[in-house]
């Protein structure tokens, strides 16, 4: 950081103000996962915002991922990793080690990792109060002649229900729930969900005001390869048209769907943010441009 | 102010973090008045500081004064402006342009600077539910010789207790208690208060953690022409030392003294601010080292 | 008072049994003006009424006017007074008066002679916590040939909202809350309003049982000469007939529409009482016959 | 009641403004029995009185009586009404029709009656929720030589504790507990218990600002039969002595004792009353001087 | 009972669990009458059930009968006992004893019972808080030629509305409402009841989730003599065919309709018990078959 | 289970009825581990009393162990398993595993069993909300020569606090908390702690009525060998002497220390139960005498 007067440093407290008075007491569900989990200095920035956000007022609720973790267990452990289309095969084997990683090691490390920075959190899988309650599903996978297919890629599941009681008696509180990714069928069986998912059917279920998916791009781009033809605002009624255009295609195509599935259920905007960006939450909602792309329901 | 990156903006919220939480729901009683009452700047600096301080969840009372207004009616309804060593001469008539001042011009004027600018406070004088019950007293004037004289100036009066229910309940509801020092005697008769001396009885009855004196001064000096000589941390057990060593006097005597008193009756630290620098308010919070002079019960 | 035995008095406290029991936990707005203020007696006995609908479970607001104070300063300030039609024209200089002399002077003053006779009040003017939301307004002038003229008299205005949440927590806590009719716009300006429009507005928000007008007449009279024509109730579809007979005209003329909008609004009856005969507010409550005119919704 | 005009009671109500304010929220236990509860002019006197004191925010506890109607349907049900030194012989059988005609018939008409007249009242027994747990006990009977004897007169009994839940959730809800004097013990078994100390003791337990008991004298008198000796003010330390005077005899001995024993305990002051007086609970409230005698723990 | 383990007895509580969870917080009107009231091991059955049911987290209320009591009360005072077509002829003084013998001796003895057996009760009548008011209403008598006849049994009446604050307020502090079926009219007058329909009444005030009434047949029989026709669910629509073939006659008849209004009222389900069989509450309860009649709203 | 009737089943449900009574709303904490975890009959036998428990409304707590799931996970990952005299030898390596296994395996296995059997459990680890704050400590090692010696076993430590904030209101919102033991220092660090001890721990911070270690033998044998010499009751002034007896020796010292201490700290009672008897809870809290070995405070 530059050298910065205190004055400086008052003054800049200051210009938060419209933005704390906005946010407080709002909820705001934020996905974390990728890059962001990665380098530590990134999840310095990311957790001490959150803090941040406690502290001033807002409500906010972690999801996260965990997939390179999950990996080297499962390595360590001799087990073949296998995924169809970015999705894991998982049978009951794998599942028992997706939820002890997901739940025994990244969530209780985000949780250490807040405590320590003047939160309070707690570590939640979709187990606690039947939180996540969900169903098995087939995957959909493309086929090569650009058609879809059902795949039983084994314990994956979607959600069907959110606890919400749970998480709000947490907040009121004064408690972050953080969220572990693994669901819980009606027959008391795990199962694997995709965290993006996730984290939209919870902030659904909150109706939050914002839900924040930290990815590792800028945001989407009409071309991708013009860096100034980022989309900052993306009413959810043109994204049929930039799928036909082929501007969202591939990975981008189930965090798209995702955003607006949670923006047509209540959640106020739905932010695709670069979590490789220092404070990307703070800039988001503290200035006034904002960052990333932001989808609404229009 | 320089330009500074969003960035370094982010990072300096997230430095506000311990603060924020050290300081949250935390009672800080705010002695407004002297220069900082009267550039528009300043004013706004104060101001913004308080609606500020409650965003992030501490509890703000302020304490106005408001003599040059007083003088400037007086004039111009061709009364007699009368000062004793300092303090106001009040008969009856005077009484009530006093009132009339502080209370319906002064404190409405502040309650809708904070109003517009983000906050939400409700102007009360010391006769609102009995805020502020007091009884009338002889100033304690000093004679030629280095003595003392009582002397009765009028309409003058001593804080005997606070109403707390009051203000606690419109803490609770989130408003910012802005304090007109005009109290109430037993007998409904309006009486002229010092605001440093309210400003201290308002903060001992609500056991504030931190009593906030805006002067026009920089602080205490050991020595009034060494500007290094700034004493940062002044226990209040110093106090009648420095007194005998003539480096607390005149106008800083009654001053120093209602920073003891308030100490000892249990407020966490009283702090002689300079007014006149822009959010003197957020410095004092919001950085390590503090500004101006700090008394503490030690 | 003549001379009344002890049982006598019993007796006539059980009378007031159903009343009490009537108007529990009701809320009544009293617009407090003309003659009823200038007396030591009459002011005495509203004042005591207050405190006593308060002590026996209703929910008193008292609401305030305060022309004369507001000229005697003025000339004692050399400005000049000047009314359009009776109404105040209010440039920024004499707003400032205004408020001055309503908030610091006429509201203290109720309220310190609530709270010396068993009651609790707390004073507030429109602009604390925005109770009073307001905007510009031009007046409406009758002109010499029967027709009416928009005219910009200044700072007067028109009452937006009223913020019933101070008011209700004030109230819920045991304390009656008296209103200046003092006003302010979204730029935190004041503005002059008229006293019986805020009552009627502030009856309205607070879904009032009652709202009480103190005037200086009896009530309204169907034939002003004959004392015997007194119209003891009278339904709001009934006005438009009455205009049109010429029975309500002059300065009757707005305070009615301020009865009719009132009722309108869902406020239970309003009630055009003279202040001048004493105890009118309790006559009005425990007799079985009312006393002046009442205003319904029919 | 002579003509009174609608000024001079709406001057009365404001005149009672004080005593409203002081017994706001005061817990008042009242003992009514004998010729209070047969005549019905006195009924309706007593039960109004009750309901004012509730309107106007007391908290009043009925205990009742009921000795003659006892008499009367054991007298139709051809038992034998046995009496020893004034306190009833009751075994079983007489102990069943005790408990069914003070809670089936006078507590219920009571608490009818009450309900009739604007009060909400709600009637209650010893056995309910245990609110009168008492245990056997004998009596202590005066011998022919001036001393004492224990003995055995049956289902007689002392009460050990009250129930102070369910009267004080009653009573926070707003309804008047009307308390019929038969208490159970740890077996289940009625109890007989005498009316005086049942209200002297549910006063102590509530730590009730008063306690009256409502008599067939006008209070204690020095010398019985100078009407002008009536003792208004009795501290309990001069009991003793006045007994020894023999100024306290016959009856009105286990009464005193009651009252001494009630002061003791906590409660504020305990009234021997002439229930024979219209309005007697009120006059002593509501007037200056009070009626009847009070003892005071002094 | 047989010789039955611990272990054994430990899996029978286990065995309950799914029954305890889904009556948690319920409320279940219970109309105790006929033997059941009669025989000591009996009376124990019942109120034994009905405190566990409030332990286990149910919300219990008791409505009472008592009619043996009341003409054996009735003989010892010479009075007439006259029924006509099994509705007892009511005047005056017939309702004194009613009112005595239902609320001071079967009422009081019911709530001692649960007292002592680990419960906590309260007893009320219709007159408390007028729980249950009601109107006089002639009653239909069957005539010879199969018609029907309006007739005047004097203070006979039907329940307008029950007063469920009070009952929600006791059963929210853990009491159980144990209601004795003597309600009171606009007038404060005693009215005899019958206890089948107060209990409806009640059951669907509270929105119950069952009514029980306790009788001394097993159940509805589709053959009276065929014991293995016991009609275990009876949906509300076929009552009227039952009628016409007639299955449901005599004594039935009110019954059966007073289960068809509750439930056509939202009660979820109304059962007609055999009180003369051990626990049959809990039998219902907590066995799969459940015992007796069941009528639901279908 | 043998064939036991339905009315048998009821009288067995009531006969628990005193127990339901005596322990409603008390807090249990209960040390699950050893057999009872590895069998799936004795799991489920447990995990139904834990949620009858609850449904009776007392507040069970649930802390579990898990050893061979921590080195069955271990070999599958080639990690060498060390024990120092019973107790682990914990590097950073291992404790990632043991924090893995006991969080995301052991507990979410326990939660899940829970919430399908009618329970609603919400696991927790000591990092949730700083649950458990322990520091490191070094471990007690018995030496050849019957000494002791203190051994660094890595992250192995003891706890200080126990946040009981989060444990009350999981359980007054209705939820079962299940406790991982695995503690976090000060830094941030996980620490090995062992069960026995947090369960010790977390009942004195709960003020517990009971703690239920369920071990793998009967309880305390005065003589091992005797099976009719179990102790039945132990009074913790008498274990010094057992101790020095060798009655009390090897692995039943740490845990007669943990009883001790808990019932010096405030415990009600703490019970050595055996975990192989099915059902063996509620054996203990619903049968007089109980099972097992309790120590009292006496």
């Amino acid at each position: 950081m530059q050298d910065i007067s205190a004055i400086d440093k008052a003054s800049i407290l200051v210009e938060a103000l419209p933005y704390i008075k906005r946010f407080h007491g709002k909820t705001v569900v934020i996905k974390y996962g990728g890059n962001a989990m990665l380098s530590e200095e990134l999840k310095e920035g990311v957790l001490k915002d959150v803090v941040l956000m406690q502290l001033v007022g807002m409500r906010p609720v972690l999801v996260h991922g965990g997939g390179p973790d999950i990996n080297s267990v499962m390595e360590q452990m001799r087990m073949k990793v296998e995924f169809v289309n970015g999705q894991r095969v998982t049978d009951e084997n794998v599942m028992e080690v997706v939820e002890m990683v997901l739940t025994g090691k990244v969530n209780s490390s985000i949780v250490k990792y807040i405590n320590q920075n003047g939160g309070s959190a707690v570590g939640l899988s979709g187990a606690d109060a039947n939180l996540l309650l969900a169903h098995k599903q087939r995957a959909r996978i493309p086929t090569p002649d650009g058609g879809q297919q059902m795949m039983d890629l084994g314990l994956v599941g979607e959600v069907e229900s959110v606890n919400v009681d749970l998480l709000n008696s947490l907040l009121d509180q004064g408690y972050i729930p953080v969220i572990s990714p693994v669901a819980v069928d009606r027959y008391g069986e795990s199962l694997n969900v995709n965290a993006d998912l996730v984290a939209g059917r919870v902030a659904a279920a909150l109706q939050a005001e914002k839900l924040m998916l930290l990815t590792d791009v800028e945001g989407l781009y009409r071309n991708y390869n013009d860096k100034t033809s980022l989309i900052s605002v993306l009413p959810a009624r043109m994204v049929e048209g930039l799928k036909n255009q082929g501007v969202i295609t591939g990975g981008m195509l189930p965090k798209v769907d995702c955003c607006v599935q949670a923006v047509k259920q209540g959640v106020g905007s739905v932010h695709i943010l670069d979590g490789r960006v220092l404070h990307c939450i703070l800039l988001e909602i503290f200035t006034k441009e904002g960052v990333g792309t932001m989808v609404i329901n229009k």
